[in-house]
């Protein structure tokens, strides 16, 4: 196998969360990518909590290997909320509960191992973010020659041209630590931004948490089982029973499985102001009425169209998931 | 004629500019309403200016009888910058020069203006504002009883769900004066925000131009002329020569000619702090995917949506306007 042919290693950071299994899921499920480690925030569940669900899905699918290592509990400035049970659940995968993993997590951080992987694996490391970005930030500020380590970053966040979910204008994963997510923008790296506007285009309905729930795997099936409380919430924003597919888009980006095929490259800069937009991804769309228009110089993309709908590929992708060593 | 059937009043307070003078042409030429008073605000020239070229109109259109007042020349919390005479030429009016008029701008100003005929008027006065809100606010201020005076106020500004104009979150009138729309948009009274998102979609082209060329009345045939620099300026934005209807859309929202078919009760937010999002109207627009949804209680409309396109619609208005007194 040629370099070209090796599947890249991929850093993941996760609130996890039931879209956050459904990506981390899709990740495992990818050829192309090697999951070399987990770091773990609050957001949807603590960062404890977070790191406990990973493991456990980790277990589920084989994967004890992949380190897993809990993070920030707290925003860079402020006190962690304490997540949306009202969305993913007390233990934040829809109440489902998961044999135990024998194992604990790392002894390090999150930020240290995102450090110790990049290092690692030379220029090769890629980030996918599906949680506030507060890791990323703290190991910006511990090693700030961290981004010429990396190949590049994906992050599901941000509202363009879109509401918010959290306030009219910020989105939940850098609305909720908008500081460390000014950080992860300004740093000198290439990074897409997956937002709301191409995130609540793509879903999983019943029929679909059905056969979920028929798969091989027991990963996916647990999956399959934790959709039932998450398309109960969906149902005033769609009318029906079914899911936006926020982290999985990322992490389907970040794989190439679904291309950006509007993501023009523009200055983005986060509101870190106590005011009304405070946590807003402010994405500078001026100009690109005729089509999209990349600012020379400028690595922060923002995706705006996709190829393809998502949904029928995760779904494959995870129902013919049948890992070696896997629980089934 | 019964009540129902006399022309309502409406103050039209402007920063005149050429899609002020062709809103202005439009109140002129549109049956249902009566314009009583123009206050002039600097935006797109100084105010003193479009007071100047707001009375040369008016002179042109055989109107010397409707009253105008020089208004604010400085936003509430800064200092005007100058205008944009690359958008609308040196003196706002694409360089066409008008006949002057005989008259002087009234001794009052604008504020003054607008309470005065409030109070004339009873309960039917309409206010129509397609500059920076900075004399409404001034009039809120020596009048906090202003609102329950006012029937309704159509307001050019904001941008909801596309990017600004003078950044990439703020729209020119409401964003050159953020405290002014603050002030506007937190008064006790019903608004129609109509803002760039419908604006854009409405426009004169090429062919309509050379028609107000050829008009009966010479306010018409002026507007024309002043639409070559302006048509120059959006070939950037459009790919052709043509122009945006931003303000000439409120006045006919304003007098029913265009219905907005999508304008949903909703919180709206002036960002006056000095961060990134300043000036930015943040209408909260969650929870508005399966169909308009007015929250209860709120008096401010965001239009999103209309009826019909208003193009066709200005130019035979335009077209057949021959005044009664006016110059030919």
């Amino acid at each position: 196998m040629n370099d070209a042919a090796r599947p890249w290693p991929v850093y993941f950071d996760c609130d996890t969360g039931i879209d956050d299994s459904m990506a981390l899921a899709f990740l495992l499920a990818s050829p192309c990518i090697d999951l070399v480690g987990v770091g773990t925030v609050s957001g949807n569940v603590s960062a404890a909590q977070a790191a406990r669900n990973t493991l456990d899905l980790l277990h589920l699918a084989g994967r004890d290997d992949v380190p897993v290592a809990v993070g920030a509990h707290d925003p860079l400035a402020g006190t962690f909320a304490g997540g949306v049970p009202w969305i993913h659940g007390q233990n934040g995968i829809g109440e489902v509960a998961l044999p135990p993993a024998p194992r604990q997590a790392e002894p390090c951080d999150a930020a240290d191992l995102l450090i110790d992987l990049a290092r690692k694996h030379g220029d090769t490391l890629s980030i996918v973010t599906v949680g506030p970005t507060t890791n990323i930030a703290m190991a910006l500020k511990r090693d700030p020659d961290l981004p010429r380590r990396i190949r590049r970053v994906t992050t599901m966040g941000g509202a363009a041209l879109v509401p918010g979910n959290i306030s009219a204008v910020a989105e939940a994963n850098l609305g909720n630590d908008p500081e460390a997510a000014a950080a992860l923008i300004a740093a000198d790296w290439d990074i897409m931004l997956v937002p709301l506007d191409i995130t609540l285009e793509n879903r999983l309905y019943d029929r679909d948490r059905e056969a979920l729930l028929a798969a091989p795997s027991a990963l996916v099936r647990a999956i399959g089982a934790m959709l039932d409380i998450y398309f109960d919430y969906y149902v005033p924003l769609y009318g029906e029973r079914s899911c936006a597919l926020h982290d999985p888009l990322a992490a389907a980006i970040a794989t190439g499985d679904i291309r950006a095929t509007r993501a023009p490259a523009v200055d983005i800069v986060v509101d870190t102001t106590r005011g009304p937009g405070r946590g807003q991804t402010i994405c500078d769309l001026r100009g690109q009425r005729l089509g999209p228009v990349d600012r020379p110089g400028v690595r922060t993309r923002v995706a705006l169209e996709t190829n393809r709908p998502f949904g029928p590929i995760l779904l494959d992708r995870l129902i013919g998931f049948v890992p070696a060593a896997a629980i089934r």
